[in-house]
């Protein structure tokens, strides 16, 4: 059996999920931690892969012995989470802990996963915001808000999501189906959420930058349609800091 | 005129609020904050003093003229915020700023503050709430939270908080009138909520320790009223930590 880890990690201090040479990575201390608690070398296997500075609140990912399609340990699995997390740094923790097949991939197999994307709309910056969301000090009153939200069904179903990529990506496919998208205001912070099959690189952030663009009346809510048709990256707004984007849901 | 200023800061990288010599503290910072922008020294006297780790959503001080009982600048007031924290670090932020007469003082006029003590009651830890909540792994049911509540409401009124002051500590006088205290829990997130007209030194974090010890049956909601009575330091519960802790609201 393989191990299926859920963990969520606040990204400020990571160079990214993913493992790189000389780099603090998530994928890094959880190998480690994996390493330290069960007492031989392990591979990890992630359900995607962020950038420096993105958060999750839910991240899975398998853990097997290194080389190998399982794990074995006489660790009660309900122990797991907790025995993990004595090996972790202050930043990142496993809420859950289960045992999968040795066919279950955590990529592949994911149905679909969702991200929210946090703005922090108030003239003075907030330091408890600080990294966990994009400042946008100008008021983005309701009408505004109403916008975004308008802007953002339209990217909801199955489209070629070409514009919404950073230029210079390759995948066989620009296709992905999102299944919602919504936008919401509480207090001062605008969440965006979106669920989809799958994202292409920096796309939750473009349809931010995008939805932030309708709300300064740069691109209208109408014109989404048009930009999502054009396949064209130039016609989407700019890529929404780091900072904002959380992934939040992995559904298998 | 003096300049009285409302700011927000995360504590956990701050050796309290009020300066010392070779530590990197909150005052210290809106002092060189406060010089460089205006261009000479300046004494800050704030409403409050908080330890090493406890944050505020809102702390309020007055800046003057090193020695003087005034400040005089050609900014306009309203342009002060934001020019403020183009020279502050990210772990700290201006959100307003006002004239006051000279004889105003930032912690004498102090009508009553409010602190909240954030707990985090979840079996695994939140990396999102490290330094930010009193981790609290064995859950506390809804009658333990209710349990809490009841005890809070113990705490109002006129007192003798003897009881609910770290050991060693002196001053004048340990009466103090406690005006709301109140109990909500929402989703993992416990919150202790408590205004009074001045506060003991460790004093919110004691009876924070205290009420859950009541949530954890070590002492009953009946007993608090007899614990103030003893002044027995000994009596009430521990001293929770700081990083839970938060100064939320001043009123003058």
């Amino acid at each position: 059996m393989k191990l299926l880890l859920t963990f969520s990690y606040v990204g400020t201090d990571f160079c990214g999920y993913q493992v790189q040479k000389n780099s603090r990575t998530v994928q890094g201390e959880i190998n480690a931690a994996a390493e330290a608690l069960f007492g031989f070398a392990c591979d990890v296997t992630g359900c995607s892969r962020t950038d420096a500075g993105v958060h999750a609140n839910c991240f899975c990912a398998t853990v097997t012995r290194a080389g190998e399609k399982s794990l074995e340990t006489h660790i009660d699995v309900s122990r797991i989470p907790v025995a993990m997390n004595a090996h972790l740094p202050i930043d990142v923790a496993v809420s859950d802990a289960k045992w999968v097949n040795e066919d279950f991939h955590p990529r592949y197999d994911v149905k679909y996963k969702e991200y929210v994307y946090r703005i922090y709309n108030s003239p003075a910056r907030n330091p408890f915001e600080e990294g966990r969301a994009w400042h946008i000090p100008v008021a983005l009153d309701e009408k505004a808000v109403d916008d975004m939200r308008k802007a953002a069904l339209s990217y909801v179903g199955k489209h070629d999501f070409a514009s919404f990529m950073a230029s210079g990506s390759k995948v066989e496919s620009t296709e992905r189906e999102v299944y919602y998208a919504d936008v919401e205001k509480n207090g001062d912070v605008i969440t965006f959420r979106v669920a989809a099959d799958g994202f292409l690189y920096n796309m939750v952030r473009i349809m931010t930058g995008t939805l932030v663009a309708v709300a300064q009346k740069k691109i209208s809510s109408d014109e989404i349609g048009r930009i999502i048709e054009s396949k064209n990256r130039q016609l989407a707004g700019m890529t929404a800091p780091a900072d904002g984007l959380y992934l939040n849901k992995v559904v298998y």
